[in-house]
Order: structure tokens, then sequence, then C-alpha cells
């Protein structure tokens, strides 16, 4: 099997370096990539440091699920991507491929329960004991599962597309974001910042909640079109039940109630981050009347990650990034925990050389 | 102003007691009621005792809006019902009649939240300082807020449906309950029995969750395919991600999580039920994977209760009760408290001569 260097964390408390990681040889079906760039996500560090209480963690561990990259090689049933094309891998790396879900392109529901992540997962392939990640030099991953990169896209900013992205894609989508209807966005950050352009370019009526003063001009600068200053209970209660969708963003534990009251009959409030101690129960009379939800959504199905990288080729979209050395990781991390980043790390994978 | 005998709560810990209470004179749009019948709902006793803190009581207050009667009188203007029709009241008398909402026929939703609530409400007539319920001789109603009683249903055993009733048949409807789909009920009382017998005649698989062994014979009696202990961790699990849609209609606060993970891919948990302290705060990953949601409804509108009626004319569908005379209606309320009926009382108005 080839061995090929990664970033890797030993254990809950280390910080992460270079090691070395196999990866399978390769199959009829698969396709091998040389990772150019990995964006760096929060459920990276939540997973590195053992954070999830839910999703124990196997050490070593490759976080990395915003991975791009170019086609180096094969395998000999591949008909769907060619040696140089520019490809990606986002969360998932494979699935039962036969449930319903799987079926109806919603992979990361499988019913089977049996979405492997591209990191932390079982490795249905006995590689090693759990799936590695895209902090690493090489990947190779069944064909079904990598993206096509349309060639206009930045191939560095493209990265966070992968899951910061199709985050907020899908569930703007599934609620059907668009023309006629008002969208909040809750938080500007990695997911946020991508959940107000994706909006805006749907054609909704875009609202970003934020804490914080000092990011107004930037979410109009990504299409908001109103600024909610969240702690501001005036400009808060101006939007009382108006908005047909909100979509959380922040996964830090926080009063719900404030957002369900804002939302119109048949309103959906849609959390994407998962806060490691439970939010403060919302009230239930909030929900009653008028007939609201509170739903939650992952990712996006591999169909619609596609998509959504074909919709942004045509909307000239990608994330606004920081582009690091992969020597820079523990300092990201540490920056990550502040939120000071505008809006995604994003690694140069050839400085792992 | 004609004065009426009625039952009220003088203030949150007496009993009720007769008292006389003014109903307004008849106006144009008036429908007077002869009523002979009034349900009892757990809503009643909350707000009698002044329990739900969202909704503070005014005394004395009249509960009752699960209420049957005859059109004694009519207005110059009232073109759909007549003297001598049996008629039936819920929980609502008035609305905006102009917003989205109430154009939609969802009053209950009014957007300029100008619901009138049956009792309790700010009467908008100044009739009193707040609207007077159904547990009394009379009533006086807006005619577009007068049901029609096909003439086949039992009278007493169709007050319930007015409220319990349509507090089931609305989400039921909403969220597609039918042939194809599982649907669970959760909990046997005066919303669970009418869930179980509506799910069933909607075509549904109809499971029914309940703490307690002795109810088995009795939901399946009522319609149930299955009855599930939901205390029972094996039945539960056996259960894993295959409801579409779970109706929850118990008002004290529980845990959802074991709910959520019976729902499959965008299943939804709708709550009916306010509990007066919170249910436990629900985790986020139950959400996240598999996109399910978690809502609320409340009551019906009105053209829906009506249709709600007339279905139940077709299905041969009442609430199973105990009727009761109105001087036993304190000991009704500490027998509700309990969980002592099946399932419904009805008080016989006519006692309270």
């Amino acid at each position: 099997m080839p061995q090929v260097l990664a970033l890797a964390a030993p254990n809950a408390t280390a910080p992460l370096a270079r090691a070395f990681i196999p990866r399978r040889d390769l199959k009829p079906d698969d396709v091998e990539i040389d990772i150019l760039y990995c964006g760096i996500c929060h459920s990276d560090l939540h997973t590195a440091r053992n954070e999830w209480a839910v999703w124990p963690t196997t050490y070593p561990c490759v976080p990395g699920h915003e991975i791009v990259g170019r086609v180096s090689r094969v395998g000999s049933a591949v008909n769907s991507h060619k040696v140089g094309d520019p490809v990606a891998v986002g969360c998932m790396v494979d699935s039962c491929q036969t449930c319903e879900s799987c079926r109806m392109g919603l992979e990361q529901y499988c019913d089977n329960g049996q979405t492997i992540f591209t990191y932390n997962s079982p490795d249905p392939h006995g590689t090693a004991p759990t799936t590695y990640g895209g902090y690493s030099q090489a990947i190779t991953v069944h064909q079904k599962f990598v993206l096509r990169v349309p060639p206009n896209l930045d191939l560095a900013a493209t990265a966070p597309l992968l899951c910061a992205g199709i985050t907020l894609y899908s569930p703007l989508r599934h609620w059907n974001a668009g023309p006629g209807k008002k969208v909040g966005i809750v938080g500007l950050g990695g997911l946020g910042h991508m959940g107000v352009k994706f909006s805006a370019a749907m054609g909704a009526h875009t609202v970003l909640f934020t804490t914080s003063e000092n990011k107004i001009a930037d979410a109009k600068r990504l299409g908001a079109d109103q600024v909610v200053l969240s702690k501001n209970r005036a400009q808060m209660l101006a939007h009382n039940r108006s908005f047909d969708l909100i979509i959380d963003t922040v996964s830090a534990a926080h009063n719900l109630d404030n957002y369900l009251s804002l939302l119109r009959r048949d309103g959906t409030l849609v959390l994407v981050g998962a806060p490691d101690t439970p939010h403060p129960s919302p009230t239930v009379f909030n929900l009653l009347i008028p007939r609201r939800s509170i739903a939650g959504s992952g990712i996006g199905g591999i169909a619609e990650t596609q998509q959504m990288l074909d919709f942004c080729a045509r909307k000239n979209i990608v994330s606004d990034i920081e582009l690091i050395r992969t020597d820079q990781i523990n300092e990201a991390y540490d920056r990550l925990v502040k939120a000071d980043v505008k809006y995604r790390f994003v690694m140069d994978m050839k400085t792992l050389n």
C-alpha cells in the first residue's frame, strides 16, 4: 500500500504533526487524487480533540474534508474522471448505495447508517482502523464520491465549498430559498458567510444576524440585504414573525427562542451546527403558534454537491479564505477557537513536502 | 345584555362555581347558541388554575371550548345557520379576518395576533373583560366561527372533536398522514385517542406509544396497528428510523430524543401539548442526521374544523366520553390531573339549570 505524508493528531491533547499514513491500492472504481488544498473546518478541530461525545475519535486522526486536488491515477472502471482533472472530495467517501436515501442521492442520510465519512469512520477497506482525511498529500476515493471542479473556480477558495458551502446550500435549496422569501443566516463565520452568498445568489431577501458590529460592512459586501445585531432587542423585535427560513450556523449553545419568534407561520429554523452542550430548551408555545419547526440539516448529497459547484461556477461564488502553510495548522486551530478567521483557513498541501 | 348561568373560576385556587355572566346583544352576524354539551379540556384546567406563565388568567374565568348546542336565535345577516340547527364552537370565536393566515383559513395563526380565543382572550365587544367559554347555558358567536354538526353524529361525543379532535386532525393532514405512511401517536388521553382514530381512518400505519400496559387493548380497539411501551427500550429500538410522523400529545415535560430517533429521514415530531416546564433540550445531532424536524401545531382553522366534522360523519368517528353533570366539574378536574378518564369528560350543560 502507498504511504503518504499527512498531518495527524496522535491523541486528544497533542498538536497535529507530520506522519506517514497508508492509502489503499487502487481498485477498479478508485480515483487517486494529488491533494492541492484542504480547508479547515471546525469539525476537524472537534474531532482531533475528541470533543463530540456522540462520535468519539480513534487515533491517530487525520482530519480534513474540504479537499481539492488533481486526479493522478484512475482505476480500470473509472469513466467519470481522468488524470489531470481538477476534482474535489467532501465529507463522505462511501455509503451503502442501495437504500432509499442513497438511491435518492442523500448518501449523508444513508438509511443503513453506512455513510463512510472522510475521516474517523471505520475504514471498510481495512487500510487503517479509520478513514484518514485530506490533511495529506493524496487520497484514494471511489469515483462516485469524487466531484468535478468547474474550470473557472479558484481551486484554493473552492475547498471550503465541500463542507461549509454544501452545509448551507443544501438547506437553502431544501427549504426553498429564492425570490419572495425572507431568509436569515445566524452567524458570520465559515458557514455563515457561505449562507449569505448563496441565499443572496438564490434571490432571497437575506438578513444576517451577528453579535458583532464590526461584521456589518462585511456582511453587506457578501450580499446581505440587512444586518441585525442579535443582542439588540429592538432590532430583533422589528423582524418578529417575518422570516420564512432561518439557518443557524452557531455551534455554541444559545437561546433558540429569539430566532423562533422571528419566523412566520410554517417557518423553519434550521440548525446546521452541533453544540457540544445542548441549546437551552426552546419554548413549546413558540412552536405551536404559528406552526413553526426546528429542523436539522447535515451537509448534502453527492449529486447536490456537484449541483452546488456548478451553481458556484455560474454565479462566480467561492469562499473567502486565508491561505496558510501546513506548518501553521496548530496556530490556525487556536485562532479558530477564537473565531479569528475571515472566513475559512485553507492549507496549501504542497507545503507538506 | 342577556345574563346566563355559567361555571366560573373566581380565582386560581377556588373551585369552579355557578355564576351569572353577560352575553352580548345579538348583532347582525351573530348566532346565539343554546349549549347542550361542553367537553373538558386540560387547557381549561390550566387556565382556571393560572398554570401557564405565557398566558395569564383574568378572573372570573369561564372555561370551555368544546361546545355543542342548537341555534336559538340568528342575527339579520346570518345566512349559514338557522334556528334549531345542531352547531358547534371550538377554541376561537374571532380573528382579524384580513391577514394572509386568516384568508387561508388558518385563523388560529392570525398574523396580526388577533385570534380571539373562546375564553380568556380580551373581549373585542367589551361584554366583559375577557371572553367567557362554554361552561355556560348559552353563547353568542360570529357566524363564521360557528360549525355545522352533521346529523348522524352523537352530539355529546362530538363536543371533544372541537379541540382534542382538531388538534390531532390538523397536523395529521398537514404532514400528510395516509396510506403508505407510518404514524406514531404518543400518549392515549383525550388528544391521543383521537389521534389513533384519525390516523387509522386516514389509512396510515398507526402506532400508539404509551407508558401503560393496560392501555394496549384499548389502543388496538381504537384502531392502532401496533402499541409500543415507551419505557421498553428494546420495543422502542425496534422502530428506529422508521416513522414518517410522530405526534406527541404528552404535555408533561419528557425526553424528546427517544422519539426523534424513531423518525426516518425528513420525518417530523409534532408537539401538540404545551408543558408548564420545558422538555429536556433535544440533541442537535438527532436533528442533523437524517434531517429531522420538531414542529408545533395548534388546533386547526375554521374551514379545516368543518372538514374534520364532515370526515367524522363519513367515517363515523366521535370521541370516547364520560358524560357528567355540571356539579361534578371539580371532581372531574381532580380526576383529569390523575389522567383518570377514558377519554374525555363532557358536561351535560342542561344540568346547570
